[in-house]
């Protein structure tokens, strides 16, 4: 890797990021919070770094595979460090907190250590969900056309359909393509804001929850998250919202265009039968042993599996003392994630369809010995390398989870909390079961815990791969 | 698949088990107990419908690969149903019950339904013992010689080190090499019987020990199994012989004829380095937070360790209450199981490594992008096909697992002994955790769950694979 190739486009992103800092100090300012310098001066820091970063004289071949993926891996560690100065100098946290608490913001996990957010400025509380904002942005183009093109975790497979580009010419194409999803963000982030102002929330609480909605972020403004409001109105808008996000946005750029392509989509209907199975199951579960009225129990139900399988994590129900049942769907969910080009994270709906199909594909090939048979997704056939691809994917990403949720545990942290905190932090999920419920936060955990939970984040949301290769030593040779 | 080319081999299969029951009636005859007559009209019970089946004219034109799984999965299951006679007609057990005990039995499982194993005649505790002995031994073929053949779940990679035959020639090598291993699994079994009475168990008890020792198994004599002798001679002799069941026989079986290829096999060096990992980390775990003293947190670890991980089951300490550190160590043992080619269960060390190595390989292509990279174990290539194959085993047993998880979960069953149980039956393991921990049974669990538990023990022992084609309706046509 040349560093001197990396460092000057990390330097654009920083700056990108400074200047998005404008947003929060116009919140700072209309609410005439004091907080407004602490903003200022993250951002010309932020700025300042990133215009010397830029300013590295580059190598004039372009970028490489390995640089490519150092970019992303890298640029988002660091991003985060910058990001997390206003959440610091502001003294709402420490400095790995608020590396934490950012970190699940542009990664859109959702998991926060603050255990009060309703006593915070409102400047920060915009900062916070507008990061997730950000987040999902970068994440949707990353998903199209950065990471296909890197051939992450048999990503490859969507290059075809989308207008994603070969690595030669990543620039322009890809600004094309951001542009137009670009698009589709901002109608979607327009029509929640106006639906949920229609249920009665107020400008400012409408805009941080869209933000954090269509990110599948699940940062609230309110400690009780989207149960505070107690609204079917707000629950069915968010619902549908987060549903969307948790989808490819490819499907609604198609739309956007006049094309209507959801039911052709296997992906996705993979994605609503299992979101529409895990309603079913978790709604007989929670008449039968919790709410004891169907009603009830299918509006927590609904919410609850959208918000889990989207990875948002908002929370309208504790569902951390649900039946055990319906919390192993939750847990199972939180594997499975949205879909490809979505802003959910987790594994996706793709890998887990092609998983399946592959395996059904092995068994039936015992009983056909003789036939040539392949993988495919409606009328795709899946390419050899890519099934090894998103089974190297899988087991990479329960390989992570395993060796994660042992150190959590070394801490003396209980089984069921270190199981789900790593589940809802590598699949950018947000709040777990346990010490780490709807209902409570991250605070509490040892520090070095925090530590390894944000790196389940980061490693996460990057596909696994991107992140990895940082752990071979010959990656850092020039 | 042809039922007529199927159904003889079975009734052969039947008819050496009803001869098996001659040891279970001499051990009645010698005590004086009055289940000598059940014993006796198992044994003719089992012998004439194996003997009947057998007589079922037989194509002449041998078996395809579909009717050898077809034997193994359906005779497994139908030499389950006459094993589980004596516990039902003796008044023992239930038949759903005695049909778990006795898969769990001969799949050398070890879980139990029984409370009070120490009220039950001796015969019939001869009896348990004894068919998780004949199923060890039933177990040491399949994995070196039949489901090698059968390219079960990638075991084909070690038809070339082993003596093991292809489908057209499987009998008469089979019987070679069975006479070959057998000898070694007697050897051991003599020398083990021996070293415990030196100890001061009785032969009796020390017979049945080793016999569930050597199948990995876990049965006992005795309600607080091993840890009844509190006896560090002979903790040290039975971690000493799992250790060595959960080995590859073909390496014991070298050694007989002078060849010490243990520390060449690689295999065999990564099961070491798991099981001597995992006792250092567990006996830090247990000095800090349970003994206060490393003598006694070594002593425990390393039994404990050594159970879970050839998935033998016997048990010295009630792990249960173990930190969660410990324990999720345990259940991450449960699933790497033993070596191929041993009695162990589970996914076996050989594919963990192979799986950690191509991973190694994926990650490390992204840096040497154009390098033409191959997964070497030792100094074999282990091919794309093979790699395919074991990836795929790996995701079908984690698929497996989530889903009879959910199932267990949905009785009511609490997380972690849902968890715990189904990795235990499914990893052929026996006890879990909860519920079902080192010091409790699988007696209390409701009937269905049982069911599935059973539906694990044996999905699990038969590779996954062997038993999944039976879910394919193209299977069942002629």
């Amino acid at each position: 890797m040349r560093t001197k190739s990396v460092l000057p486009i990390i330097g654009r992103i920083l700056m990108m990021i400074a200047i998005s800092m404008v947003a929060p100090i116009l919140c700072a300012y209309y609410y005439g919070e004091k907080e407004i310098v602490i903003f200022f001066i993250s951002m010309v820091l932020t700025f300042i770094t990133g215009y010397l970063l830029s300013k590295i004289r580059e190598n004039d071949d372009g970028l490489r595979l390995i640089e490519g993926l150092a970019v992303v891996s890298l640029g988002w560690a660091i991003i985060t460090a910058f990001g997390a100065l206003p959440f610091y100098l502001t003294g709402t946290l420490g400095y790995i907190d608020a590396y934490f608490e950012t970190m699940s913001g542009f990664t859109t996990t959702g998991a926060s250590v603050i255990n009060n957010v309703e006593i915070l400025p409102k400047s920060i509380l915009f900062w916070r969900a507008f990061i997730q904002w950000i987040g999902g942005m970068g994440i949707i183009v990353l998903a199209i056309a950065v990471l296909p093109a890197l051939s992450v975790g048999g990503m490859q497979m969507f290059a075809a359909e989308s207008p994603g580009p070969k690595l030669d010419k990543l620039k322009p194409q890809m600004r094309e393509t951001a542009k137009l999803l670009y698009g589709v963000y901002l109608i979607f982030t327009a029509a929640q804001v106006i639906l949920l102002m229609i249920g009665g929330m107020n400008l400012f609480d409408s805009t941080c929850h869209t933000f954090t909605t269509l990110a599948t972020g699940g940062f609230s403004t309110k400690n009780a998250s989207i149960g505070y409001y107690n609204s079917a109105y707000i629950d069915a808008v968010v619902i549908v919202f987060m549903f969307l996000s948790g989808a490819n946005f490819m499907l609604h750029y198609n739309l956007l265009r006049g094309k209507f392509n959801y039911f052709k989509d296997r992906e996705f209907m993979f994605y609503l039968a299992v979101v529409m199975g895990a309603i079913l199951l978790m709604t007989l579960d929670l008449t039968y042993n919790v709410y004891g009225n169907i009603i009830d129990s299918f509006r927590y139900a609904s919410f609850q599996v959208t918000s889990i399988i989207t990875t948002t994590g908002f929370a309208t129900a504790n569902f951390d003392i649900f039946p055990s049942h319906s919390r192993i769907i939750l847990i199972v969910l939180m594997f499975i994630g949205g879909c490809a080009g979505s802003t959910g994270g987790a594994i996706k709906n793709i890998r887990v369809l092609i998983i399946l199909k592959y395996l059904y594909r092995e068994i039936y090939q015992y009983v056909h010995p003789n036939a040539i048979l392949s993988v495919k997704v409606g009328e795709e056939t899946i390419q050899e390398d890519i099934l090894k691809d998103v089974m190297a994917f899988f087991i990479g990403y329960i390989i992570i989870f395993v060796v994660a949720t042992a150190i959590v545990a070394a801490y003396g942290i209980d089984m069921i909390t270190a199981i789900s905190s790593v589940a809802a932090t590598q699949g950018n999920v947000g709040p777990g079961l346990g010490l780490v419920g709807p209902t409570t936060t991250y605070a509490a955990l040892p520090v070095f815990v925090k530590v390894v939970l944000t790196f389940c984040m980061w490693v996460g949301r990057l596909e696994i791969f991107t992140v990895m290769v940082l752990f071979i030593p010959d990656f850092w040779k020039e």
